[in-house]
Protein backbone atom coordinates (compact mmCIF):
# COMPACT_ATOMS: atom_id res chain seq x y z
CA UNK A 1 0.00 0.00 0.00
CA UNK A 2 1.44 3.62 -0.68
CA UNK A 3 0.56 7.15 0.59
CA UNK A 4 0.02 10.34 -0.94
CA UNK A 5 0.06 13.08 1.47
CA UNK A 6 -0.07 16.00 0.74
CA UNK A 7 1.16 18.65 3.34
CA UNK A 8 0.02 22.35 3.20
CA UNK A 9 3.23 24.64 4.94
CA UNK A 10 2.19 27.18 7.58
CA UNK A 11 3.13 30.02 5.85
CA UNK A 12 2.41 34.07 7.13
CA UNK A 13 -0.91 35.03 5.16
CA UNK A 14 -1.70 31.11 4.07
CA UNK A 15 -5.63 30.52 3.69
CA UNK A 16 -6.92 27.29 4.13
CA UNK A 17 -10.26 26.64 3.85
CA UNK A 18 -11.02 23.34 5.79
CA UNK A 19 -14.73 22.80 5.25
CA UNK A 20 -14.54 23.13 1.63
CA UNK A 21 -11.58 21.07 1.84
CA UNK A 22 -13.47 18.21 3.55
CA UNK A 23 -16.52 18.64 1.97
CA UNK A 24 -15.95 19.21 -1.46
CA UNK A 25 -12.61 18.72 -2.37
CA UNK A 26 -11.76 15.28 -0.85
CA UNK A 27 -15.32 13.93 -2.31
CA UNK A 28 -13.88 14.99 -5.74
CA UNK A 29 -10.82 13.36 -5.11
CA UNK A 30 -12.72 10.28 -3.61
CA UNK A 31 -14.82 9.82 -6.73
CA UNK A 32 -12.65 11.08 -9.86
CA UNK A 33 -9.76 8.22 -8.42
CA UNK A 34 -12.09 5.78 -7.89
CA UNK A 35 -11.84 2.73 -7.80
CA UNK A 36 -8.04 2.60 -7.65
CA UNK A 37 -8.39 5.02 -4.56
CA UNK A 38 -8.28 3.06 -1.36
CA UNK A 39 -8.82 4.95 1.79
CA UNK A 40 -8.66 9.25 2.43
CA UNK A 41 -7.53 11.41 5.41
CA UNK A 42 -7.91 14.62 6.38
CA UNK A 43 -5.71 16.43 9.76
CA UNK A 44 -5.84 20.35 11.22
CA UNK A 45 -2.41 21.17 12.71
CA UNK A 46 -2.98 22.12 16.33
CA UNK A 47 1.03 22.74 17.12
CA UNK A 48 4.37 21.56 17.16
CA UNK A 49 6.15 19.57 20.19
CA UNK A 50 6.32 22.51 22.75
CA UNK A 51 2.87 23.74 24.00
CA UNK A 52 1.97 27.15 22.13
CA UNK A 53 4.23 26.59 18.85
CA UNK A 54 2.71 26.76 15.46
CA UNK A 55 2.42 23.43 13.84
CA UNK A 56 4.65 22.88 10.37
CA UNK A 57 1.18 21.90 8.47
CA UNK A 58 -1.81 24.03 8.91
CA UNK A 59 -3.35 20.83 6.53
CA UNK A 60 -2.29 17.40 5.85
CA UNK A 61 -4.36 15.24 3.41
CA UNK A 62 -3.29 11.30 2.48
CA UNK A 63 -4.63 9.22 0.18
CA UNK A 64 -3.74 5.20 0.16
CA UNK A 65 -3.22 3.12 -3.12
CA UNK A 66 -2.30 0.01 -3.80
CA UNK A 67 0.70 1.25 -5.76
CA UNK A 68 2.52 4.02 -7.25
CA UNK A 69 1.54 2.38 -10.51
CA UNK A 70 -2.08 2.69 -9.45
CA UNK A 71 -2.01 6.15 -8.26
CA UNK A 72 -0.49 7.37 -11.37
CA UNK A 73 -2.74 6.13 -13.81
CA UNK A 74 -5.37 6.74 -12.07
CA UNK A 75 -4.66 10.19 -11.57
CA UNK A 76 -3.20 11.42 -14.78
CA UNK A 77 -6.57 12.08 -16.54
CA UNK A 78 -7.94 14.12 -13.45
CA UNK A 79 -5.18 15.71 -12.67
CA UNK A 80 -6.01 19.07 -14.08
CA UNK A 81 -9.53 19.02 -12.46
CA UNK A 82 -8.35 18.34 -9.14
CA UNK A 83 -5.11 20.55 -9.04
CA UNK A 84 -7.10 23.01 -10.57
CA UNK A 85 -9.65 23.21 -7.47
CA UNK A 86 -6.90 23.78 -4.95
CA UNK A 87 -7.43 27.56 -5.26
CA UNK A 88 -10.44 27.67 -4.55
CA UNK A 89 -9.43 26.43 -0.61
CA UNK A 90 -5.81 27.45 -0.30
CA UNK A 91 -3.03 29.71 -1.34
CA UNK A 92 -0.17 27.49 -0.23
CA UNK A 93 1.38 25.17 -2.77
CA UNK A 94 2.16 21.75 -1.35
CA UNK A 95 4.39 20.28 -0.58
CA UNK A 96 3.67 15.86 -2.00
CA UNK A 97 5.46 13.12 -0.62
CA UNK A 98 4.76 9.44 -1.78
CA UNK A 99 5.76 6.73 0.66
CA UNK A 100 5.23 3.10 1.50
CA UNK A 101 3.14 2.18 3.87
CA UNK A 102 5.05 -0.01 6.51
CA UNK A 103 2.94 -0.38 9.93
CA UNK B 1 -8.64 12.11 17.58
CA UNK B 2 -5.66 13.88 17.60
CA UNK B 3 -2.52 12.62 15.53
CA UNK B 4 0.57 13.43 16.60
CA UNK B 5 2.98 12.68 13.48
CA UNK B 6 6.43 13.02 14.12
CA UNK B 7 8.57 13.14 10.61
CA UNK B 8 11.80 12.67 9.46
CA UNK B 9 13.57 15.20 7.08
CA UNK B 10 15.36 14.05 4.13
CA UNK B 11 18.75 15.30 5.17
CA UNK B 12 22.34 14.61 3.27
CA UNK B 13 24.00 11.85 5.58
CA UNK B 14 20.97 10.80 7.32
CA UNK B 15 20.69 7.33 8.42
CA UNK B 16 17.67 5.52 9.15
CA UNK B 17 16.93 1.83 10.29
CA UNK B 18 13.38 1.03 9.30
CA UNK B 19 13.68 -2.58 11.23
CA UNK B 20 14.48 -1.16 14.17
CA UNK B 21 11.36 1.74 13.94
CA UNK B 22 9.08 -0.62 13.40
CA UNK B 23 9.82 -3.70 15.08
CA UNK B 24 11.78 -1.89 18.04
CA UNK B 25 10.64 1.25 18.61
CA UNK B 26 7.04 1.38 18.12
CA UNK B 27 6.21 -1.70 20.17
CA UNK B 28 8.06 0.31 22.99
CA UNK B 29 6.30 3.40 22.42
CA UNK B 30 3.07 1.43 22.36
CA UNK B 31 3.84 -0.58 25.15
CA UNK B 32 4.64 2.21 27.13
CA UNK B 33 2.03 4.77 26.30
CA UNK B 34 -0.99 2.46 26.86
CA UNK B 35 -3.96 2.50 27.33
CA UNK B 36 -3.98 6.43 26.02
CA UNK B 37 -2.33 5.73 22.59
CA UNK B 38 -5.19 4.50 20.11
CA UNK B 39 -2.95 3.61 17.03
CA UNK B 40 0.54 3.96 15.98
CA UNK B 41 1.23 3.75 11.99
CA UNK B 42 4.48 4.58 9.74
CA UNK B 43 5.58 5.57 6.23
CA UNK B 44 8.76 5.26 4.70
CA UNK B 45 9.78 7.92 1.98
CA UNK B 46 9.63 6.97 -1.66
CA UNK B 47 9.62 10.34 -3.71
CA UNK B 48 8.21 13.44 -4.50
CA UNK B 49 5.10 14.96 -6.44
CA UNK B 50 7.29 14.25 -9.94
CA UNK B 51 9.03 11.17 -10.55
CA UNK B 52 12.84 10.17 -9.59
CA UNK B 53 12.28 12.99 -7.18
CA UNK B 54 13.46 12.31 -3.09
CA UNK B 55 10.93 12.51 -0.67
CA UNK B 56 10.94 15.03 1.82
CA UNK B 57 10.85 12.99 4.83
CA UNK B 58 12.78 9.59 4.66
CA UNK B 59 9.95 8.44 7.45
CA UNK B 60 6.75 9.55 9.11
CA UNK B 61 5.69 7.78 12.64
CA UNK B 62 2.04 8.70 13.71
CA UNK B 63 0.44 8.03 17.19
CA UNK B 64 -2.86 8.25 17.76
CA UNK B 65 -4.63 9.60 21.06
CA UNK B 66 -8.43 11.12 21.88
CA UNK B 67 -6.99 14.52 22.79
CA UNK B 68 -3.60 16.58 23.33
CA UNK B 69 -4.19 16.40 27.10
CA UNK B 70 -4.41 12.84 27.16
CA UNK B 71 -1.03 12.44 24.48
CA UNK B 72 0.91 14.79 27.54
CA UNK B 73 -0.20 13.17 30.46
CA UNK B 74 0.46 9.37 29.17
CA UNK B 75 4.05 11.10 27.87
CA UNK B 76 5.42 12.56 30.14
CA UNK B 77 6.02 10.20 32.79
CA UNK B 78 8.11 8.26 29.63
CA UNK B 79 9.48 11.15 28.01
CA UNK B 80 13.38 10.20 28.25
CA UNK B 81 12.76 6.64 27.51
CA UNK B 82 11.45 7.21 24.23
CA UNK B 83 13.26 10.15 23.24
CA UNK B 84 16.25 7.99 24.61
CA UNK B 85 15.75 5.23 22.07
CA UNK B 86 16.17 7.66 18.98
CA UNK B 87 19.53 7.18 18.70
CA UNK B 88 19.08 3.59 17.85
CA UNK B 89 17.95 3.88 14.55
CA UNK B 90 18.56 7.77 13.49
CA UNK B 91 20.49 10.72 13.10
CA UNK B 92 17.53 12.42 12.10
CA UNK B 93 16.22 15.34 14.55
CA UNK B 94 12.46 14.84 13.97
CA UNK B 95 9.85 17.29 13.36
CA UNK B 96 7.21 17.29 15.37
CA UNK B 97 3.50 18.04 14.47
CA UNK B 98 0.11 17.55 16.35
CA UNK B 99 -2.92 17.79 14.40
CA UNK B 100 -6.81 17.12 14.66
CA UNK B 101 -7.95 14.33 12.89
CA UNK B 102 -10.80 15.36 10.64
CA UNK B 103 -11.80 12.96 7.97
Amino acid sequence: MIKVSVLYPNQQGCKFDMAYYCNTHMPLVRRLLTPAIKGVAVEQGIGGATPGSAATYVAMGHLLFDSVESFQAAFAPHAQAIMGDIPNYTNIQPTIQISEVKL
